[in-house]
Protein backbone atom coordinates (compact mmCIF):
# COMPACT_ATOMS: atom_id res chain seq x y z
CA UNK A 1 0.00 0.00 0.00
CA UNK A 2 1.40 3.23 -0.87
CA UNK A 3 -0.38 6.39 0.54
CA UNK A 4 -0.54 9.34 -2.05
CA UNK A 5 -0.45 13.34 -1.08
CA UNK A 6 -1.68 15.47 -3.86
CA UNK A 7 -1.20 19.15 -3.21
CA UNK A 8 -3.08 22.16 -5.47
CA UNK A 9 -0.96 24.91 -4.98
CA UNK A 10 -1.79 28.46 -3.99
CA UNK A 11 -0.79 31.68 -2.34
CA UNK A 12 -4.54 32.27 -1.11
CA UNK A 13 -6.36 28.42 -1.03
CA UNK A 14 -3.86 25.29 -0.96
CA UNK A 15 -5.70 22.14 -1.87
CA UNK A 16 -4.31 18.60 -0.63
CA UNK A 17 -5.72 15.57 -0.44
CA UNK A 18 -4.66 11.67 1.11
CA UNK A 19 -5.42 8.57 -1.14
CA UNK A 20 -4.06 5.23 -0.54
CA UNK A 21 -3.54 2.78 -2.91
CA UNK A 22 -3.21 -0.48 -2.85
CA UNK A 23 -3.06 -2.69 -6.28
CA UNK A 24 -5.91 -1.87 -8.11
CA UNK A 25 -8.22 -0.40 -5.16
CA UNK A 26 -7.69 3.46 -4.39
CA UNK A 27 -9.16 4.65 -0.98
CA UNK A 28 -9.59 8.36 0.00
CA UNK A 29 -8.55 9.28 2.81
CA UNK A 30 -9.08 12.72 3.60
CA UNK A 31 -9.24 16.22 1.99
CA UNK A 32 -9.05 19.60 2.61
CA UNK A 33 -7.88 23.43 1.66
CA UNK A 34 -5.11 25.07 3.63
CA UNK A 35 -6.32 29.03 4.12
CA UNK A 36 -3.75 31.73 5.20
CA UNK A 37 -5.55 34.39 6.78
CA UNK A 38 -6.19 37.21 4.22
CA UNK A 39 -4.42 40.20 5.36
CA UNK A 40 -0.90 38.65 6.16
CA UNK A 41 2.13 39.27 3.83
CA UNK A 42 4.30 37.18 1.22
CA UNK A 43 6.71 35.86 3.75
CA UNK A 44 4.10 34.88 6.61
CA UNK A 45 1.77 33.65 4.02
CA UNK A 46 4.61 31.00 2.57
CA UNK A 47 5.53 30.08 6.49
CA UNK A 48 1.96 29.01 6.67
CA UNK A 49 1.99 27.14 3.74
CA UNK A 50 4.90 25.36 4.97
CA UNK A 51 3.79 24.89 8.88
CA UNK A 52 0.68 23.37 7.60
CA UNK A 53 1.76 20.90 5.02
CA UNK A 54 4.34 19.70 7.17
CA UNK A 55 1.49 18.97 10.00
CA UNK A 56 -0.62 17.04 7.12
CA UNK A 57 3.04 15.03 6.73
CA UNK A 58 3.45 14.52 10.11
CA UNK A 59 -0.61 13.35 10.51
CA UNK A 60 -0.81 11.39 7.93
CA UNK A 61 2.62 10.17 6.41
CA UNK A 62 2.31 10.10 2.99
CA UNK A 63 4.82 7.70 0.76
CA UNK A 64 5.25 10.07 -1.72
CA UNK A 65 3.32 13.94 -2.95
CA UNK A 66 2.17 15.03 -6.36
CA UNK A 67 2.09 18.49 -7.80
CA UNK A 68 1.07 19.72 -10.93
CA UNK A 69 4.06 21.74 -13.08
CA UNK A 70 3.06 25.19 -14.03
CA UNK A 71 4.14 27.94 -16.93
CA UNK A 72 4.95 31.60 -16.87
CA UNK A 73 1.58 33.02 -18.89
CA UNK A 74 0.65 35.89 -19.93
CA UNK A 75 -0.12 37.22 -16.31
CA UNK A 76 3.85 36.55 -15.24
CA UNK A 77 3.52 38.16 -12.01
CA UNK A 78 0.77 36.20 -10.51
CA UNK A 79 2.67 32.83 -12.26
CA UNK A 80 5.69 33.73 -9.70
CA UNK A 81 3.61 34.63 -7.08
CA UNK A 82 1.90 30.80 -7.16
CA UNK A 83 5.49 29.61 -7.61
CA UNK A 84 6.48 30.76 -4.35
CA UNK A 85 3.35 29.21 -2.89
CA UNK A 86 4.06 26.14 -4.82
CA UNK A 87 7.63 26.06 -3.73
CA UNK A 88 6.64 26.60 0.13
CA UNK A 89 4.62 22.97 -0.23
CA UNK A 90 7.15 21.67 -2.40
CA UNK A 91 9.79 22.19 0.64
CA UNK A 92 8.10 21.40 3.07
CA UNK A 93 7.32 17.68 1.65
CA UNK A 94 10.83 17.47 0.32
CA UNK A 95 12.61 18.16 4.04
CA UNK A 96 10.78 15.18 5.00
CA UNK A 97 12.41 12.99 2.53
CA UNK A 98 9.34 12.34 0.61
CA UNK A 99 9.65 12.40 -3.33
CA UNK A 100 7.86 14.83 -5.03
CA UNK A 101 6.91 13.60 -8.38
CA UNK A 102 5.31 16.55 -10.94
CA UNK A 103 3.02 15.76 -13.35
CA UNK A 104 2.02 18.94 -16.01
CA UNK A 105 -2.16 20.08 -16.78
CA UNK A 106 -2.18 17.73 -19.72
CA UNK A 107 -1.15 14.74 -18.00
CA UNK A 108 -3.42 15.18 -15.42
CA UNK A 109 -6.53 15.70 -17.42
CA UNK A 110 -5.41 12.12 -19.72
CA UNK A 111 -4.41 10.06 -16.56
CA UNK A 112 -8.38 10.81 -15.79
CA UNK A 113 -9.88 11.02 -18.63
CA UNK A 114 -7.92 9.76 -21.19
CA UNK A 115 -8.32 13.25 -22.90
CA UNK A 116 -5.78 15.95 -22.92
CA UNK A 117 -8.13 18.26 -22.97
CA UNK A 118 -10.94 17.10 -20.57
CA UNK A 119 -12.76 20.26 -19.15
CA UNK A 120 -12.96 20.19 -15.54
CA UNK A 121 -16.35 19.21 -15.14
CA UNK A 122 -15.50 16.04 -16.89
CA UNK A 123 -12.24 15.57 -14.46
CA UNK A 124 -14.90 16.10 -11.44
CA UNK A 125 -17.50 13.26 -12.96
CA UNK A 126 -14.73 10.73 -13.18
CA UNK A 127 -13.52 11.65 -9.53
CA UNK A 128 -16.81 10.98 -7.88
CA UNK A 129 -17.18 7.76 -10.20
CA UNK A 130 -13.23 6.26 -9.11
CA UNK A 131 -13.91 7.83 -5.33
CA UNK A 132 -17.64 7.74 -4.46
CA UNK A 133 -16.29 8.34 -0.63
CA UNK A 134 -14.66 11.79 -1.45
CA UNK A 135 -16.77 14.90 -1.01
CA UNK A 136 -14.86 17.97 -2.23
CA UNK A 137 -16.44 20.94 -1.15
CA UNK A 138 -14.20 23.16 -3.34
CA UNK A 139 -12.43 23.41 -6.46
CA UNK A 140 -9.32 23.20 -5.00
CA UNK A 141 -9.83 20.50 -2.99
CA UNK A 142 -10.69 18.47 -6.30
CA UNK A 143 -8.11 19.31 -8.02
CA UNK A 144 -5.62 18.11 -4.97
CA UNK A 145 -7.67 14.71 -5.20
CA UNK A 146 -7.02 14.75 -9.33
CA UNK A 147 -3.26 14.99 -8.93
CA UNK A 148 -2.78 12.70 -6.80
CA UNK A 149 -5.07 10.03 -8.67
CA UNK A 150 -2.94 11.48 -11.51
CA UNK A 151 0.20 9.56 -10.00
CA UNK A 152 -1.70 6.75 -8.52
CA UNK A 153 -2.45 5.89 -12.75
CA UNK A 154 0.69 7.10 -13.79
CA UNK A 155 3.22 6.04 -11.65
CA UNK A 156 1.82 2.57 -11.84
CA UNK A 157 1.38 2.35 -8.14
CA UNK A 158 -1.98 0.50 -9.15
CA UNK A 159 -1.46 -2.71 -10.70
CA UNK B 1 22.48 46.26 17.27
CA UNK B 2 20.64 44.65 14.90
CA UNK B 3 21.41 41.79 12.35
CA UNK B 4 20.69 41.19 9.14
CA UNK B 5 20.87 38.27 6.98
CA UNK B 6 21.01 39.41 3.15
CA UNK B 7 20.06 36.73 0.71
CA UNK B 8 20.64 36.63 -2.88
CA UNK B 9 18.54 33.40 -3.98
CA UNK B 10 19.42 31.07 -6.96
CA UNK B 11 18.77 27.55 -7.40
CA UNK B 12 22.24 26.66 -8.07
CA UNK B 13 24.10 29.24 -5.78
CA UNK B 14 22.36 30.98 -3.03
CA UNK B 15 24.60 33.57 -1.62
CA UNK B 16 24.03 35.29 2.08
CA UNK B 17 25.51 37.62 4.25
CA UNK B 18 25.24 38.46 7.83
CA UNK B 19 26.03 42.49 9.03
CA UNK B 20 25.70 44.19 12.46
CA UNK B 21 24.51 47.59 12.53
CA UNK B 22 24.95 49.35 15.54
CA UNK B 23 23.45 53.41 14.80
CA UNK B 24 25.96 54.35 12.12
CA UNK B 25 28.32 51.59 12.62
CA UNK B 26 28.16 48.69 10.22
CA UNK B 27 30.29 46.02 11.21
CA UNK B 28 30.65 42.44 8.58
CA UNK B 29 30.05 39.40 10.26
CA UNK B 30 30.10 36.43 8.13
CA UNK B 31 29.02 35.58 4.33
CA UNK B 32 29.17 32.79 1.71
CA UNK B 33 27.26 30.99 -1.02
CA UNK B 34 24.90 27.54 -0.16
CA UNK B 35 25.71 25.23 -3.35
CA UNK B 36 23.28 22.42 -3.32
CA UNK B 37 24.83 19.06 -5.33
CA UNK B 38 24.48 19.56 -8.92
CA UNK B 39 22.73 16.47 -10.21
CA UNK B 40 19.33 16.78 -7.47
CA UNK B 41 15.75 17.30 -8.41
CA UNK B 42 14.04 20.36 -7.70
CA UNK B 43 12.34 19.52 -4.38
CA UNK B 44 15.84 18.52 -3.40
CA UNK B 45 17.40 21.16 -4.64
CA UNK B 46 14.52 23.54 -2.46
CA UNK B 47 15.09 21.17 0.75
CA UNK B 48 18.59 21.60 0.67
CA UNK B 49 18.42 25.92 0.28
CA UNK B 50 15.70 25.13 3.27
CA UNK B 51 18.57 23.53 5.85
CA UNK B 52 20.92 25.70 4.95
CA UNK B 53 19.13 29.06 5.16
CA UNK B 54 17.59 27.31 8.40
CA UNK B 55 20.94 26.49 10.02
CA UNK B 56 22.09 30.01 9.09
CA UNK B 57 19.81 31.45 11.44
CA UNK B 58 19.94 29.44 14.10
CA UNK B 59 23.73 30.29 14.03
CA UNK B 60 23.56 33.51 13.50
CA UNK B 61 20.24 34.48 15.11
CA UNK B 62 19.39 37.52 12.54
CA UNK B 63 16.95 40.16 13.66
CA UNK B 64 15.98 40.83 10.12
CA UNK B 65 15.86 39.56 7.02
CA UNK B 66 16.49 41.20 3.33
CA UNK B 67 15.71 40.16 -0.14
CA UNK B 68 15.52 41.06 -3.46
CA UNK B 69 12.43 41.41 -5.78
CA UNK B 70 12.58 39.47 -8.61
CA UNK B 71 10.28 39.81 -11.83
CA UNK B 72 9.08 38.01 -14.85
CA UNK B 73 11.37 38.97 -17.43
CA UNK B 74 11.33 37.53 -20.90
CA UNK B 75 13.06 34.10 -20.17
CA UNK B 76 9.77 33.17 -18.13
CA UNK B 77 10.79 29.51 -16.86
CA UNK B 78 13.90 30.49 -15.26
CA UNK B 79 12.30 33.15 -13.30
CA UNK B 80 9.98 30.79 -12.17
CA UNK B 81 12.49 28.55 -11.10
CA UNK B 82 14.34 31.46 -9.31
CA UNK B 83 11.14 32.10 -7.43
CA UNK B 84 11.29 28.18 -6.21
CA UNK B 85 14.53 28.76 -4.70
CA UNK B 86 13.58 32.42 -3.50
CA UNK B 87 10.34 30.71 -1.90
CA UNK B 88 12.23 28.33 -0.02
CA UNK B 89 14.96 30.74 1.49
CA UNK B 90 12.17 33.23 2.26
CA UNK B 91 9.97 30.17 3.98
CA UNK B 92 13.29 29.14 6.03
CA UNK B 93 13.70 32.26 7.50
CA UNK B 94 9.51 33.10 8.30
CA UNK B 95 8.92 29.76 10.01
CA UNK B 96 11.58 31.32 12.92
CA UNK B 97 9.29 34.71 12.85
CA UNK B 98 11.75 36.73 11.38
CA UNK B 99 10.92 39.63 9.63
CA UNK B 100 11.60 39.70 5.49
CA UNK B 101 12.03 42.79 4.11
CA UNK B 102 11.87 42.59 0.10
CA UNK B 103 14.07 45.19 -2.43
CA UNK B 104 13.92 46.30 -6.01
CA UNK B 105 17.10 45.84 -7.80
CA UNK B 106 17.01 49.60 -8.59
CA UNK B 107 16.64 50.21 -4.89
CA UNK B 108 19.65 48.25 -3.97
CA UNK B 109 21.67 49.99 -6.69
CA UNK B 110 20.53 53.40 -5.34
CA UNK B 111 20.88 52.73 -1.72
CA UNK B 112 24.34 51.85 -2.39
CA UNK B 113 25.40 54.32 -5.17
CA UNK B 114 22.66 57.05 -5.00
CA UNK B 115 22.27 55.63 -9.01
CA UNK B 116 18.92 53.76 -9.00
CA UNK B 117 20.93 52.38 -12.64
CA UNK B 118 24.68 51.76 -10.87
CA UNK B 119 26.40 48.27 -12.48
CA UNK B 120 27.73 45.99 -10.21
CA UNK B 121 31.15 47.18 -10.25
CA UNK B 122 29.78 50.71 -8.86
CA UNK B 123 28.11 48.39 -6.52
CA UNK B 124 31.17 46.11 -5.54
CA UNK B 125 33.53 49.06 -5.25
CA UNK B 126 31.13 51.10 -2.70
CA UNK B 127 30.73 47.12 -0.71
CA UNK B 128 34.77 47.49 -0.50
CA UNK B 129 34.48 51.17 1.03
CA UNK B 130 31.73 50.57 3.07
CA UNK B 131 32.40 47.11 4.62
CA UNK B 132 36.54 46.80 3.88
CA UNK B 133 36.47 43.54 6.13
CA UNK B 134 34.32 41.89 4.09
CA UNK B 135 36.29 39.96 1.26
CA UNK B 136 33.32 38.26 -1.18
CA UNK B 137 34.74 35.84 -3.28
CA UNK B 138 31.79 35.26 -5.55
CA UNK B 139 29.46 37.88 -7.23
CA UNK B 140 26.68 36.20 -4.78
CA UNK B 141 28.24 36.69 -2.11
CA UNK B 142 28.44 40.53 -3.08
CA UNK B 143 25.12 40.90 -3.78
CA UNK B 144 24.12 39.08 -0.41
CA UNK B 145 25.74 41.82 1.14
CA UNK B 146 24.67 44.69 -1.05
CA UNK B 147 20.79 43.63 -0.29
CA UNK B 148 21.76 43.67 3.41
CA UNK B 149 23.65 46.80 3.21
CA UNK B 150 20.68 48.30 1.52
CA UNK B 151 18.08 47.36 4.21
CA UNK B 152 20.13 48.51 7.15
CA UNK B 153 20.33 51.99 4.84
CA UNK B 154 16.76 51.93 3.54
CA UNK B 155 14.91 50.86 6.74
CA UNK B 156 16.86 53.40 9.17
CA UNK B 157 18.23 50.50 11.01
CA UNK B 158 21.65 53.37 10.97
CA UNK B 159 21.10 56.45 12.80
Amino acid sequence: MKRVLGIDPGLLHTGWAIIDVNGSEIKYVASGVILPPTKINLADRLAFIFNNVSELCDTFHPDECSIEVIFVNKNGKTTLLLGHARAAAITAVAVQNIPVFEYEPNKVKKALTSMGHADKEQIYKMLSILLPNAHPKTADESDAIAIALTHANTSKLMM
